[in-house]
């Protein structure tokens, strides 16, 4: 990736600051937002403007704006932040924006995205609202649970271990995924989403109550698949559900003979 | 948008009018229309020339015409209408044309989609035969019920307060869609349309029992926003019934923290 | 569509007459075969090689090969029939064609495609392994019977009302598939199909026990809509059969108050 | 299909054999890997990074690598073996590489891919972690069983008798295919694996519990036809087990009238 520009070059402070999502690499935040929002709403994730994306390149923060269709972004619609210069900023609340779009607004899920940036160090934070979180959210509810726990599942080898630790989960290994309740503004969810990100300190997601998932990674790519994998799990799990089956079970490890 | 012309311009009187459905912007009605159902076909809503999309651009309607295969359609397949002609007319059920198409006949949907025009000042109204929606419908008449209910689902959020009010519905408010029962022809349906549009002067949408919906907005990006928001409901509404789970449920509001 | 040569014009007669199915036409059936194969193939209709499409343009009956991946179908790998030559050769199930593919050797639906053609004049006949065509034969097993019924869904009106007449079935009416036996042989399936056709003359369709559906019309457009709300209405049956919803209701229709 | 070069030629022995992944033959198996594994993206059967797929082309083994973003797979993330030369290996565990990506490392699959191409002379090995297929696996634990069983199903015409014997199964016929339990490691499956293919030496594929569905066959156009029929079975069986369906049923062959 070619790495866009950090902060405002001197030739350019008097401008929109435009420049920041114009590239011609595919692979660009301003780029890779559209393309990826694109292939979200074919799976479901983003239909009706909900979900969205945020990429983060070293200092800046790429982020999706609100109520667009989240299949025909555009790299101009794109907001960009300064991770130090909100950091300095006297609210947590109002945000400074380098880069902003003539048409939208920012969205509510700024806050929680930039949550796992600077309290994760995350490279790229996905937000869908998959009906197959909000099922299994919904099933949690049903048994007053706050977690959702699988193992045995060999998909569940997609997630790293956790924070700062290297490595990924393994087959017997129980995934768990903290449920946090909705709030009315989604904004107001940052504090608890932060609340389990520091009860849940290796965890790379948050279900949200009848709403859907925050999952994120050290990159683009890591959030992609650790979002697909738990796409696929969520979907597994319910189908599991109505088929009986429990989502955890005691197995014991099958022991190859050791050939050579 | 590059505003379609309004009326017919004095040197295209005596032809067909073929230049109301020929222009070089994706974002014209005419060629909207076609990628719009393009779409919609992919997502099952308009399958076997079932459903459709109208436009309207200020006095002009613009509408998908009968029988077409929906992700087959082209611009030169609309037909074109004036809502200040159609006005005039001494009979709502006789429709004059500006443009027809050289093959199809009209829709029998038009009258309703003149409804949402009429009535609700929208700028585009969608019909859907999704089996999500007719499921819905099922559920429904086997309760008794003429209303979808459903409430605290983060989903709710993609639709408007109601007609001329401003702002979007919240998470915790309950969204309600009233259903009609189905005539044998489905012009029948415009007087049960408009009916159920006076009870409930807010929705943005009405279910057509057995059938499928007609959802609308202000403007083709509402109409779509809300129509997928309601397909995604009534597919998990569908799911949560095949799971035993509520569609109601009492639940007490989170209060966040403020913080700063 | 521009009609493809009958027979076979003096010049070519000594070679493989690869002309029939070699035109710039996208909508020459030798074209279109494909075209429509690609997209059945990502509804789920002819996964493995299953299922099949057949179009007949006056004497010329062009079909999909055998084991062919058929969403990779070239135009090249057409077989091209005549009827009148077929009617003269001495055995039903010996046929002669006046193109052949270099590789595919014909399909077993042949015989059932050409029942279609003669019995019924249509002009193309689609069959899908669609697992919703499959599931509903398998629930109808189960109750000993061997007719699909279903009424009262706005989707049946997508079915013409019969062989020879005109307008299409109504809201009210029931949709009566019937079903046969599957058979070791697909060729076998020929004769209890002709029966079928005898004894159900207005149906489009014949359900195969445990195998999938075969669906016609007068022509293409015809033959993909009744194949579209045929596979809508069984998808929707199933699902209703899951919500213990019945088929087959007595509704009394909604009369409308004419107004003018 | 151009034969890519086997072995090193003279003049390439000093490069590290990147000619191996390059061509313009969209046929080639380095071409034909990633253009299989983006389609199969879209099926949900390598969601997540999981999953792969290999072409064996006489001596060569392609191999996607591990860690890829399946639908993103380019030919120059593939990996290059020769057989002869594995065979040599004093160690069944190392592999040595003709050709390497310079990125990703070897997948753990590569030793299950390679029983296929070793133990049953197979053209390609597909590995898909398919939900229908781990749903069956999860029925079949319930059930204490360890074979998968479906018959009197169209579809499983779609599989060949076995290895090196002629002619597909039948109508009638039973498809068995064996379940292996799951091991921590993807590798530690091979010994499993290889003696499921000793006990069951006509099978062409190996469900694994919890973890999906190992499908091979002769040639790219079998193991992708086998792998689809598989996963139409497995769906078909899932949605049975819902609607309370057998598998297995004991049906008397329909006997036609042999007319001619």
């Amino acid at each position: 990736m070619t790495p866009p520009t950090t902060g405002l070059p001197a030739e350019n402070t008097t401008d929109d600051n435009d420049h920041l999502v114009q590239s011609d690499d595919p692979e660009h935040p301003a780029n890779l937002i559209p393309s990826l929002c694109a292939k979200f709403w074919t799976l479901g994730w983003v239909t009706g403007t909900g979900g969205g994306a945020s990429i983060r390149d070293d200092d800046l923060v790429y982020l999706a704006p609100s109520g667009v269709q989240k299949e025909l972004m555009k790299p101009s619609d794109i907001y960009v932040l300064s991770l130090a210069a909100q950091a300095q900023s006297l609210s947590r609340r109002q945000r400074v924006y380098l880069r902003s779009p003539p048409v939208y607004k920012p969205s509510q899920c700024t806050p929680l995205f930039l949550a796992a940036f600077t309290k994760r160090n995350a490279g790229c934070c996905i937000h869908t609202h998959s009906h197959w979180a909000v099922l299994v959210t919904l099933i949690l509810e049903q048994q007053g649970s706050k977690e959702f726990r699988i193992n045995n599942i060999e998909q569940i080898k997609g997630f790293g271990k956790g924070f700062q630790k290297s490595g990924n989960l393994g087959y017997h290994d129980t995934l768990v995924i903290p449920v946090i309740e909705n709030t009315a503004h989604e904004e107001d969810l940052t504090e608890f989403l932060e609340e389990a990100m520091d009860k849940y300190p290796d965890t790379y997601a948050v279900l949200v109550r009848r709403h859907g998932v925050y999952v994120w990674g050290d990159n683009v790519h890591k959030a992609k698949t650790q979002c697909e994998s738990l796409d696929y799990l969520f979907q597994l799990a319910v189908e599991m559900k109505q088929l009986g089956l429990p989502w955890i079970t005691d197995i014991e490890p099958t022991i190859p003979t050791r050939k050579d």
